[in-house]
């Protein structure tokens, strides 16, 4: 019996808050969420929201406007998937503090008002990036040990903090809490500034792509397989530290040249023109048994049709 | 020249915001801080103040109010000594969520504001109590490692992820940022259901006094010495967690029969018929290496001299 069932029989309707509902990763948990049997709830800072489910348009930054509308939906489960993202700026920026404070309001909030199960958003900056080389295990498990954790970033100290202090809370209040560590995403409506839009824009527009020289290994999945495994997390029993991620180490290169044939101007690409960025690691993937084995989900996205698609809606959004 | 005369000198009048200014620590780090030269702001939940300095009744779990404050005053100094501190319930209340957020506002705010440097509260409930028997150490120094932290409250892990938020952020945002972890206080004011006001008060009312066998060995320091150490960290240069503690190791037992000394009725005192609480290390002791040598700084009262006193105080306060 899938656990969204037992739930339902045991304990009445299941009601999900999503938070950060209008954003790049939640826009795309809405699909699966319902497609699970959730009546779900999106927050989101603008209003509007895609008129497939209720949408409150607050920001969670204020208070009282959080523990008003969390009382008012009376959840059972929580995704808070909502942060500070600006490109660039959320590694080191001081809002990271203030998304620890409105996180943790918002846990309690939901815990006074009977929630019983949440999911958070972590990330892979979580862990001590000197020493990913042989990857990324949440927990001690099977006989291998976890890896070990010490984020070098504001955004990351801030997140794992967060995460500390939930997981004590749940030991303490008695709720069922995961924490999903998000590696690298993609796909459709991500931000242009980022890789794969940057280098995809650039060769549809007929532009020269500049890149490092692409030798960093890193964890790519689709912005919806990452949005699904979420919504798998949710509706498992699975708690603690879990990464959503492929478990695939593929070199930025390989995947910059996935636009080139994408977009069909490889000849545009120039790997190496440009410097890493510093204190990035060589390699940074996901072991990912627990959420294959526990959560028992896998992604349905391959690398090369995810580029493909990709590459197909910018250019859709070009007008080429 | 000490850093208070240079800091005058080089950088203008320094001012301190001092938070938790009511409380059992608080209310005695406004002497000090006078004496060291500072102009002081009380911030406190109730109105009222000792007078001799700028009172401002302020809940630091309002952010708007806060963020004014912090504003209108335009600290260079911060001491912030304020939490959730209710006997008992402190070490698993849900309001630690909140003081994490609140703490972590309350900084953002002074640093916005000009900001220069803050010291905090912590605890020695950072610390992995499995493994304090060879004492508590802040950081790697003269060779020998640091002690492992691994809080296993809520009220540990919350103090320690602010922590741990409050110093990458300082690392961002350019100040200066100490952490005084606090061990075993006692002294006048204290909370009447704790250890040394217990016996105290028993004894002097006639009535026995059953305590657990006090073989743990504690780090116990007078609130006036805790209140004068913070007070001599925040006029310091020292960075990151430093204890506030006498560095000596006495049994509960032997501070037990101190007040039964000072209270002239030993004879009352039934140590042994209580069971220790759970959880609770053989050996909690504090390394003090940073705190005399670094930072400079001794506490001046002794144990007894120090049980004494409270025993008198206490004494007065039954009409005795």
């Amino acid at each position: 019996v899938p656990a969204i069932l037992r739930a339902v029989s045991d304990q009445g309707p299941t009601r999900v808050l999503l938070t950060g509902a209008g954003g790049y990763l939640g826009s795309q948990a809405i699909a699966p969420l319902l497609a699970a049997g959730y009546e779900v709830h999106g927050v989101g800072r603008q209003p509007g929201g895609p008129g497939s489910i209720p949408w409150h348009a607050v920001d969670l930054l204020d208070e009282r406007a959080t523990r008003a509308l969390v009382h008012e939906i009376g959840a059972t489960h929580l995704l808070h998937l909502a942060w500070f993202t600006a490109h660039g700026a959320f590694w080191s920026a001081s809002e990271n503090l203030d998304w620890v404070g409105a996180s943790l309001r918002l846990l309690r909030a939901f815990v006074d008002a009977g929630g019983r199960r949440a999911v958070v958003a972590g990330t892979c900056a979580e862990y001590d990036w000197r020493m990913t080389d042989a990857g990324c295990r949440e927990i001690d498990r099977n006989g291998r040990a976890a890896s070990p954790t010490n984020p070098a970033t504001l955004y990351g100290v801030a997140k794992h903090s967060t995460h500390a202090v939930a997981r004590a809370f749940a030991a303490e209040a008695g709720f069922s809490l995961a924490w999903g560590r998000i590696f690298l995403l993609y796909g459709l409506g991500e931000d242009e500034r980022r890789l794969v839009p940057q280098v995809a824009l650039r060769l549809l527009r007929g532009a020269p792509a500049p890149t490092s020289d692409g030798r960093q290994v890193r964890d790519f999945m689709h912005v919806c397989d990452v949005a699904a495994g979420f919504v798998a997390l949710l509706d498992s029993d699975v708690e603690g530290p879990v990464n959503i991620a492929s478990g695939e180490g593929i070199p930025m290169a390989e995947v910059i040249s996935m636009i080139g044939v994408s977009t069909g101007r490889p000849d545009l690409l120039r790997i190496g023109e440009l410097s890493r960025r510093e204190g990035e690691p060589d390699r940074l993937v996901a072991d990912v048994g627990r959420l294959r084995e526990e959560v028992g989900f896998q992604p349905t996205i391959g690398l090369a049709d995810g580029i493909a698609e990709t590459v197909a809606w910018w250019r859709t959004r070009l007008g080429t």
